[in-house]
């Protein structure tokens, strides 16, 4: 008798991202973004070849079911790919006890067989919010112990129903298909974290910690209705699915994917296009603005303002929109102020952005 | 003293409509798109010369708020600048006495000085379910009237309400940023149909009725949870703001925007990219695909095999990810069968999508 589905799902998952970057590993190549492995069979490497040392895959885990369940399909899989498995746990300081869970979560994957593990304390600053701060310092731990161990990639437990809840909430912001692409499956400095439970619902997580016997710890900030996750998970989600039907959380990470490809590829579009707007003392000149697409044209000028300092953050569409105007709605405007002391005006056909 | 403030932005939104059907109508211009409006100043027409007859613009009208509001407002503004003003109801003849309201709505119609007032009886079919059918029969029905009438413009009463919950509506679909791109301001052949208030609250609709004590009907199918929009009115979006912040209309209403002028980029890359994949013999080659954005790739796919024979409202996002995997993730798979009998394989090099 195989094992449980939902622990099946969790190794296959885990199995794939394992290919993914042993792939990498062994042809040193960096990142060919997860599409392309296995486009060509012929160029696969040769595993009975002469190869470079035992890559190492940790998995960030904070004891929640989502991510102990990453760490024992991690457990499982890596030795039989000739893969070490290591863990880390972040302490983030926030609650008394913190630091004891972190060494009771170290134990677990310990008990698992990872190794190495390591408990990593750190301190959460103020920036962006309590989610943001709390966010900025884990990843700086994470990178700096994927560092220290050299590790080939880092494994983040990040589900489908995660996914769902960023689209969500960068559909809050409405600002753009960029902020709806939620997480990418690869991400980082050379592509350093993977989230293999991207396309995995949350449910399944849940039940392949219950059906292996692993303890799993709730933090209790995933249930506090002052943080917007939270209230979007327990309220804003549920309410959706019952107007929407249950296939919502699916149809979000889907959009989700289909937002990160199309914005790169008017990223891609946009920078190709900039240089072909420039005049010779590198002006933007707006009759060719005008031509091109809204879509194009509305990321050049948002590229413009970022490099003359206005900072992203803080740069709404409205922003870009008013800016745009000075192209298509031309009636002798003045200057337009944008965040970071940005000016933007229309003088002699050309659009000057500067910081003023 | 000034009209209610409701009053006043019914009127303005009304109004900017107007403006723009008169400078189509005046320079018998065909839909310029609602940005390019007042781009060139020196370029606008002179309403002392010469000018075409007086165009027409008619009110789609249920009665409900936001159609009467925009009836009300369209009656105010309308012979200010020139133009004919009249309205149609529709009478859908699904519920008992229907007849009786749509005269009853023709009469305030008439009665708020439009000219000519026309009650139009349709019966609508079964296809696609209620809503789609009601929908098709509605606007084949305006379609019409718009005809015999040498209508210039029909006016619907979307508000940016209904907006953001056709953007819900599309999310739930998860079929890529086109299906979040909600209702177009101008649509419609030679861009027959202006939507003046997607941009307005649906609020400010109801509040600029109730200060011109104009009756209005609720429509018992608005608040009918059988229907998948009446649940995401009443229980979706409430939820959906209560976790998010009130924000989340307007957020999502902007998302409409910038998703519908992305997909239009891409749309418009797409086709201008086929014509460099395909060989001589008018076949798709394999590795020119390849060097593609994947979001130009999947949008030339799909154009391919609607072009082949697939109803485009079955073909969905993991149809394309298949066809899309002879390309990337070449392994020597079979042929994939697709909606409407249409087959895709790869054959030497090349992508082959027909009829089989």
């Amino acid at each position: 008798m195989g094992p449980h589905p939902a622990v099946a799902a969790i190794r296959l998952a885990v199995r794939r991202v394992l290919h993914d970057i042993l792939n990498d590993h062994l042809t040193s190549r960096v990142r060919p973004g997860p599409q392309l492995v296995g486009a060509h069979p012929d160029r696969k490497p040769d595993r009975t070849a002469e190869r470079p040392p035992s890559p190492l895959v940790l998995v960030a885990c904070s004891g929640g079911a989502d991510s102990m369940a990453l760490a024992s399909a991690l457990a499982f899989e890596a030795p039989k790919l000739g893969v070490r498995a290591g863990g880390i746990t972040v302490d983030h300081g926030l609650q008394p006890g913190s630091d004891l869970r972190a060494d009771e979560v170290a134990l677990r994957l310990r008990g698992l067989g990872l190794d190495p593990v390591e408990s990593v304390a750190v301190t959460v600053g103020r920036e962006g919010g309590p989610e943001a701060a709390a966010r900025d310092a884990r990843y700086a731990a994470l990178d700096a112990a994927a560092e220290r161990h050299g590790a080939a990639a880092v494994l983040l437990g990040h589900t489908r129903d995660d996914q769902a809840e960023t689209v969500l909430l960068g559909l809050a912001r409405g600002s753009g298909i960029r902020s709806l692409s939620g997480m990418a499956a690869v991400s980082g400095a050379d592509g350093r974290y993977r989230r293999p439970f991207l396309q995995l619902d949350r449910q399944t997580a849940r039940k392949a910690c219950m059906v292996q016997s692993l303890p799993v710890w709730d933090d209790p900030h995933n249930a506090d209705p002052a943080y917007t996750r939270s209230r979007l998970r327990h309220e804003g989600l549920p309410a959706l699915e019952k107007a929407l039907g249950k296939g919502v959380v699916e149809a979000l990470a889907r959009t989700a994917q289909l937002s990160r490809d199309d914005a790169d590829a008017l990223d891609a579009w946009a920078r190709q296009a900039e240089a072909s707007v420039r005049d010779a003392a590198g002006l933007l000149e707006c009759a060719k603005l005008y031509a091109l697409p809204p879509a194009v044209r509305r990321r050049i000028l948002r590229r413009a303002a970022i490099e003359a300092g206005a900072p992203a953050g803080a740069l709404f569409a409205r922003h870009i929109e008013e800016v745009d105007r000075l192209i298509t709605g031309w009636r002798g405007q003045g200057a337009i102020n944008l965040p970071g002391r940005v000016v933007a005006q229309r003088q002699g056909g050309r659009l000057v952005i500067r910081q003023g």
